[in-house]
């Protein structure tokens, strides 16, 4: 075995820990130090050998420039509660709803200008002419209108508390501690003001070697309401970047208009999960062209000064787009991210052109976690567990942790447990020296958003499971770990381009009439064409859910001709289902027996003698396989994450792509385990995802097998050789 | 008590029977004797006191007459299976996945003018000079298409044998019994010899009392496929009374030109679950008009001749639609069903313009039922109990079974059972004189057919569960024996009338896009603008399933704003859902604790604090109240068929009319009790729907409560005043 890599880690520390930070810096091989909210490093790391990275906060925290101009403030557009009227006239006091220490209604900008009043029953908008604002009591009051229609208001309001400040001023209860005031870099004043503030930050901060941007410049969606309780989060929400001046550039830019409705979105506020509207998908674009402009002016201050420059996937992220075509302009050095689980995993190490990539592993060294009532070890090894298939898969350079140091240091069987994960983490470098483990398959996740939104597909909030999309996301999960390559591609990219050369199988997922399932988009013959023809010649579509669903000439699933199943949704009663039997032995259930479909759709049923059933209960497929020319469909009705359910999407998806007889390169029969194979390296290891310890049968292609015992949660490398 | 009022029953015999039927005849005080198929009645009974029913066939059992006449067999519009091409051309065996005994395609006349190949990939039709038609093989090659795109075709068969006739002979392997062809009464030929069969047959019988129709001209849809199984049915179907000489004279009539795809609609063939097209509606009215014309054809031969008329509803009756607007005219005397459970003996008893109904109950008398294994008087006695809380609601006026009364007599407790039926039935009528129960409340069911299709909603085969509508039918069910008055309404009748002003309720039920749901009328504002005010003044509305579900204008249930709660489908993931807590010791859960919600939706979810939560489980909503101005919303997510459900819908549609404090007025608190009040006879009953036996505490108005043992499945009779 070769020599750990030293290194590789960061961990937190503050003032007054400075020699106790050391010790434990020494058994974790910490090679970089950090900062944390709200702590700041001994000086004396100044000296040492460590790398010091420092959170920079380019949009908040500075209320003296700010409350001079008040105008800066970022914006959001609002949409009131929906008012039932019960006459001809209606007054909505349409900021009620929200929470007025966040939350302020633009009246500098003339809201007959930028306001709109629906008739949401008539869906139409108002004539301005019709309604009058009270600006003393925020409310607005309609005449003329059709009595028992349903009324809204959108109106701009000013974001005068940054979101993340806000949530941990009250979840912490600071009190009167004044509240951060964020700012919008897109005006003039606070423009100027980012590039002083860094220039002088950087003057000031010669011993910092990393500067770690928390983030740039537009916090993702997250709006409270009146009781100071989350209304709305959308880790993905451009909600926050809007202003009067940003719609002006917009149009000088692109020549279309935007109104309220484009932000409001009917009150869904264009969550990730509608099929994106043009405009929307426009303004993203150029919300992200001039995010990478704008934050390549700090990245490029910094490189000035001889730091590296490096970017927290979070808080004030919107626009960066990490896997859009601007990201690379911005010129970051490295990317870090909070690890939730695999596919969070995926979702920092996949970003592309950054020379490195760091991992936040969980807990967070916080009085929830960090107390006499707990143990955190525990999640240290959950969270590190979830990670480490999928950092096999795709590599992390660095990994680190965040919080209280001193609390930390408390829990020594903590301490020792991350440093067994740290060691693992470098061990891994040291047999894969960073190459890339063998994929056998390259599966293409098809929906709205592609390749711009690589692992973010079925996230609400970030890593915080949602009853709504977990029977997805564990598909995700599962991905996220599996010995395939992973791509996203759209549905634009497929009416484009075609179906790329190189993709085995197609995944398309997701409820009807979402980005993800598709919505209107299966009506276009072309992109059914283009999949009829790519898998009849022999490639492979895995369905989950509703995929392909829309309500279109005679079919829900408009791949049903490919799936052999077809969802009821009320139309087709009269027709008889004949075929309920269930295929046994077949590969894709091979020593699966265990079933858990999540919130799974109901009526599934099968249209084909040729359908192999692979599962079916109340009166319903869940699970099914059929041939379609040379190639297959797989349908599943769900999938949420288990090692097991894992297991059961990898031969799925092997099934699907007609390469049975490829599982074998790299595989463990106990689904509890997975191979991963580094040729490059003539490596490969053995994990046993389970906390149990277990024996399995480890396969490294289709003539090499031995048996193997793995301790609970070990990993055991091996020579190709 | 009254004495029980005799004779109102009809026994089936048949030939040398006689003197076996007088004798099971004076037990059961049957006062009528019936044929079944293939039986003949004795010729003796024509002089003794009872009356002599005989079925009819005016459209089948002459192949005779038919075969000479190939050209008025009646036809239908099938779809063939669809085709993928995998060139620019493609061939369809088009009749293929149909039984070619059933239907044979019509050459007859121009497959280019009445046929339509339809590219359903991209939804267009194909231009007939694209195709042509290979009348040996049956199959039609199509050319110039898009490669990977799906074709189907559209075409004229003959149905060139009697569908139930078909499927009594499939069943029962009559093996070269020849197939009885049916005959189009639309035809000239056919036309002219109903007329004359129907004389010379009046002539042939003067012993009969009444001409029991069966029925009169077209069969609902029942298409048989290769294997000879049945492939699709729908009992309200008109698939088989299309031809060209019925389109032409549609066209006459109404300046419309139909096509293929008018009937076979995407090949969901116009099922009732489908919001109907304007042409079908209008098809639906110009059959019904001919066929109630027609009819009335016979049924003037058969008054002529001093005899009585009763229909059977099944088998061929489509286009009599018995609350529709032409069945009056046909003048029946007598209608005859078949009683499945209560919907169904409400779908019989509610027929207006006929002197009297009457139920056909089952078993019917046939060795399936009627064996050595089966004890058939356990059905007869299930069958009567669920029949009779609707019998009691709406009265009935006779009741008889069919079958192989040679049979039934070999099992002597059936026999008897059917005695205390009989006298039970009898004992009814003794006790109401036929006057009305008191109804507490009118409640309108609100679908896309409305009055039109009585008691008719979330039936695909007459009395057969379905897993696609059971969830919904129990709803139908349970209202079949309430103490309300049940009413259907159209949305159509809202649009041009408004809410009638007796409503208490309304209740919209189905699964989202369905015609029962409602679909995209939901976008009508002026539909919603009514409800809202309807209920914002005090009334109710009950919503089960996707109620008023139509993705528009940011909500999926259009009435979210009274019901006060919404599904998730996707699109609201981002918004914090604060409410989860139940509320307990509500009026609509009194005494019920558990749960059974169906083929149950998912994800619904309360948008506001003055929801109340009446069940919660696997984070999701299945019931709740709300207030809205004056009146109230109900929400439940889906209501099979039990008794204990029946109550649950009673006191929420009570709760939801505001009429909590009207429920005592007939009501016993044990749920398997049901209460009814016949004010005009100052008579009320009690009825034990379990077969247990059960206490309850009755109580007949506010004041007024007693206790009540019952033994099981008891009813009995008490003195209102
Ligand atoms: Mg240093
Ligand atoms: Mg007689
Ligand atoms: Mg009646």
């Amino acid at each position: 075995m070769t020599q750990p890599v030293k290194g590789r880690v960061t961990i937190p520390s503050e003032n007054n820990f400075y020699e106790e930070t050391l010790k434990i810096a020494a058994q974790w091989h910490a090679d970089a130090v950090r900062d944390s909210d709200g702590t700041h490093l001994d000086p004396r790391f100044k000296d040492n050998h460590m790398k010091i990275y420092n959170a920079y906060f380019p949009v908040r925290g500075h209320n003296d420039f700010i409350s001079q101009h008040r105008e800066e403030i970022p914006e959001a557009y609002l949409m009131s509660e929906r008012v039932v009227a019960t006459e001809a006239t209606v007054t909505i006091a349409f900021a009620e709803a929200y929470f007025d220490q966040q939350l302020q209604p633009d009246y500098r900008h003339d809201p007959k200008e930028y306001w709109q009043v629906y008739d949401r029953t008539a869906g139409v908008v108002i004539d301005p002419v019709q309604w009058s604002v009270d600006q003393a009591h925020n409310t607005i009051t309609v005449t003329d209108i059709t009595p028992w229609h349903e009324f809204t208001v959108s109106f701009l309001a000013y974001c005068i508390w940054d979101p993340v400040e806000m949530y941990n001023h009250l979840t912490n209860d600071w009190g009167d501690k004044p509240h951060e005031m964020p700012f919008d870099v897109l005006q003039p004043h606070s423009h100027e003001f980012v590039l002083a503030e860094m220039k002088r930050w950087l003057a000031d901060h010669p011993e910092v070697d990393v500067v770690r941007f928390t983030t740039f410049f537009y916090q993702f969606t997250l709006i409270f309401n009146k009781h100071a309780k989350e209304k709305y989060v959308d880790w993905f929400g451009y909600g926050l970047t809007v202003s009067p001046r940003m719609m002006a550039e917009f149009e000088k830019a692109t020549g279309e208009k935007l109104t309220a409705e484009d932000f409001v979105d009917e009150g869904y506020y264009n969550s990730p999960f509608r099929v994106p509207s043009d405009h929307f998908r426009q303004y993203i674009d150029f919300v992200s062209q001039f995010v990478s402009e704008t934050a390549k002016e700090l990245v490029d201050l910094v490189h000035a000064d001889g730091k590296e420059a490096m970017m927290f996937l979070g808080d004030h992220w919107i626009g960066t787009e990490p896997y859009g075509k601007y990201f690379s302009h911005i010129g970051l050095d490295a990317i870090v991210g909070s690890v939730g689980d695999g596919t969070t995993t995926r979702m920092i190490v996949d970003i592309p052109h950054v020379r490195y990539r760091e991992g936040r592993f969980l807990p967070y060294f916080f009085p929830d976690s960090f107390n006499e009532h707990n143990d955190p070890s525990i999640e240290a090894k959950q969270n590190w567990i979830q990670a480490r298939r999928a950092i096999l898969r795709a590599g992390m350079e660095r990994m680190g942790y965040g919080g209280y140091l001193s609390l930390a240091a408390k829990f020594p069987k903590f301490v020792d447990t991350v440093t067994q994960i740290t060691d693992e983490f470098r061990d891994i470098h040291a047999h894969t020296q960073d190459t890339k483990p063998q994929s056998n398959l390259r599966v293409y996740v098809l929906n709205q958003w592609g390749k711009l939104r690589s692992w973010q597909a079925f996230t609400v909030a970030h890593a915080i499971p949602n009853k709504g999309s977990y029977t997805y996301y564990g598909v995700m999960e599962a991905l996220s770990g599996m010995n395939v390559d992973v791509h996203f591609l759209s549905f634009q990219d497929i009416l484009k381009n075609g179906i790329p050369n190189d993709a085995d199988v197609l995944l398309n997922m997701g409820d009807e009439g979402t980005a993800y399932s598709g919505g209107d988009v299966w009506q276009n013959p072309q992109l059914v064409a283009a999949i009829n023809a790519f898998v009849h010649q022999g490639g492979g579509f895995v369905g989950i859910g509703d995929p392909s669903a829309v309500r279109y000439q005679g079919q829900f699933f408009q791949l049903k001709q490919l799936l052999g199943v077809e969802r009821e949704v009320g139309y087709t009663l009269s027709y008889d289902k004949y075929f309920t039997e269930v295929t046994k032995d077949h590969f894709i259930t091979q020593g699966i027996d265990q079933f858990n479909w999540g919130e799974s759709k109901l009526g599934v049923y099968s249209t084909d003698e040729a359908t192999q059933i692979l599962e079916y209960s109340n009166g319903e497929i869940h699970l099914s396989a059929h041939p379609f020319g040379q190639g297959q469909g797989v349908y599943m009705t769900g999938l949420p994450f288990s090692f097991l359910n894992a297991r059961l999407l990898m031969r799925a998806i092997y099934y699907a792509a007609g390469a049975t007889d490829r599982i074998t390169q790299g595989y463990a029969d106990n689904p509890a385990c997975e191979v991963s194979l580094f040729p490059e390296t003539h490596q490969y290891c053995v994990i046993n995802n389970s906390a149990e310890a277990v024996d399995t049968t480890v396969y490294l292609n289709a003539t090499s097998k031995h048996a193997v015992h793995l301790a609970g949660n070990a990993i055991e490398w091996g020579s190709l050789k």
